[in-house]
């Protein structure tokens, strides 16, 4: 089991930077935890450092140390991971740490909000996607094998189950509920979702008849099971390619969106490309025991050490770090410090077309919490 | 083997309407085909009408008539196909035939040029995407269990292989020597690619380090053993969600793009959603003895049968199976009457924002060629 907290307001969180610009990173997400104001019901925080990642690997041979798993399960209630590099060649033995994380905590589904900022000139978008998160392509079932004419022939197993797809789709409804509860403490002219709340499940059912249409049949049943909880969520479904092109041409329609792993993962990046950059974008690796906020960005080598990795994907992952462990006031907090910020503009990182440095944004934001 | 034209310049094509509006964006292509002006060496079309599609196989129980295939074999030298509509629900026997014609007539790599249309308000690109076009997920190797607790778990193959993965790159890189020789003849202050050809690699082999791996090495390896030919053309590679992302971000730094049979599925639409519209986009089924032109939209049911679809993918599509077959100055002509249709930009279906029908607009090409 997970470690439980001694008292019941104190918080350990394993901090794991990782590679590149995870290093800058997560001690920014750090600092802004730090500085959150202190009352009776909000956390007091204990941070754990731990190893992981590509640099890790190159050091010592092993990419997530058996030491980091150990204390995340003893000590931690929760944890960030900052980024991981990939090998731009094959490199035997190595194999990403966040996606063995992942496994070994048996976190779920990934949790992605994208949104933009009123009045940024972007298009205007409030989606929540819901990656699964444990199977898919992602189990790294693969052989190669030689053919009769000597040429290699390699082969992955994806594969799609019940239990997990029900498990993702369970984590959408429910978020598009809690959602939906949120949204009305809005003013109605300030919601940019105004309908009902939605579902909108992601697949390849034409291709995949089997597994993806196992997924889409167990995440459908979801709703139809438990018909008087979710009758006031709508459901549709998108082919993933579809879904791509849908949500570059109108954003707008959607809500909370549920996909198998690989699917989800490229959706994501290209949602975050919608809000203008891959530096604003957090998520939550969740499962039923334990959360890990993670940037969705990667380890940025070129700019790695630099001061120019934008703080705010890191910061808002700690933000959803809090509000999975059920501090979802101090985690608001965060989120609006952040939208002070970006709607104020002042303040930004490059990648934002700004000449900010990581602290000076991670300054910034602590002074609003 | 293929059938070879019996006088040097007739050309049977196979029409393959399929379901939805691939019956008014067919007739389109054909009409331009045959309002080609006649010269010594252009061809003379004779056109077969062939059946295929979902609604084929609600008639008649399949999807893809062995009568098509062998037509296509026995009197074609290469087709049209429309778009087929995807079942809503799983049905039992049903398989895409647009995958299995693929498959069968060893249709290796999907062609799929994504450009935007200068003066168009939209952002400038000029991209070829190179999609593998016979197996990864596509190979549809499905299988469903059932677990200890009853609970169903299913699981597709993934095959990559580097005979496969080597043609494509072969593809992909003379492509990309053929593009640079095109351009050539551009005065430079109106090419939008002004740098060395490049053929960026897509993958995920920091997951799929067997399988992407191999992809990967393999592409690389086309250039590699391929030293003095290549010398000219740079090489690139972008994990496939990075890719989703720096192609919404900054489109004018891909040229020739190739990937696996998956991602390039959905890296086509994504691209599509740059250019305005799914309506614009061709590809060529390419084989080495055949070819299949076909728009990559689907068979959109919405609109079907009411003149609202926009045949300039397909007709594109007529276009690259021309220049395929060897027919370059004839594609060229379609190709420009379609530009200059689209500059012009006042005979537009709606989802371009206009109000012409389907024969309005390819009338309107027509009159330029
Ligand atoms: C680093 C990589 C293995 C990872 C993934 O594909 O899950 C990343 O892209 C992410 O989105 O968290
Ligand atoms: C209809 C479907 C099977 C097909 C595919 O996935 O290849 C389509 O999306 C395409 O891009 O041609």
């Amino acid at each position: 089991g997970f470690a439980t907290a001694a008292q019941s307001n104190k918080v350990t969180i394993g901090l794991i930077p990782a590679d590149g610009i995870g290093r800058e990173v997560i001690p920014a997400a750090r600092q802004v935890l730090e500085s959150l104001p202190k009352s009776e019901s909000s956390p007091r925080f204990e941070f754990i450092h731990l190893d992981a990642g590509f640099e890790h690997f190159q050091k010592h041979g092993v990419a997530l140390p058996e030491e980091t798993l150990t204390r995340l399960r003893g000590e931690c209630q929760g944890a960030l991971f900052g980024a991981v590099s990939s090998p731009s060649h094959k490199v035997a033995g190595y194999s990403s740490p966040i996606v063995a994380l992942r496994k070994h905590l048996d976190l779920y589904a990934n949790v992605r909000p994208v949104a933009s900022v009123a009045g940024s000139g972007q298009k205007q978008l409030d989606m929540l996607i819901i990656r699964e998160n444990t199977e898919c392509l992602y189990i790294k079932q693969e052989r190669i094998e030689t053919d009769a004419n000597g040429l290699k022939v390699a082969y992955a197993d994806r594969k799609i189950s019940e239990y997990a797809s029900r498990r993702a789709g369970q984590m959408a409804f429910n978020m598009a509920l809690m959602r939906d509860k949120l949204r009305s403490n809005v003013p109605a002219s300030e919601r940019l979702w105004q309908g009902k709340p939605k579902v909108t499940i992601v697949h390849k059912s034409n291709v995949l008849s089997i597994t993806d249409g196992l997924w889409r049949e167990t995440v459908r049943g979801v709703k139809e099971n438990n018909a008087a909880l979710y009758a006031g969520v709508d459901m549709d479904e998108q082919l993933v390619d579809s879904m791509v092109y849908r949500m570059f041409r109108e954003p707008e329609a959607f809500d909370v969106v549920v996909a198998p792993n690989l699917y989800g993962d490229i959706i994501s990046d290209g949602a975050a490309a919608l809000v203008g950059s891959l530096g604003l974008v957090p998520s939550a690796n969740v499962g039923d025991n334990f959360v890990v906020g993670e940037p969705v960005h990667g380890s940025a080598p070129d700019i790695a050490g630099q001061q120019k990795a934008n703080p705010i994907a890191a910061i808002r992952s700690a933000g959803l770090l809090l509000e999975h462990m059920g501090y979802s006031g101090d985690a608001a907090r965060i989120y609006q410090a952040v939208d002070g910020v970006l709607r104020e503009g002042l303040i930004k990182t490059p990648d934002l077309g700004g000449k900010s440095t990581t602290q000076e944004v991670t300054d910034a934001v602590c002074k609003r919490l």
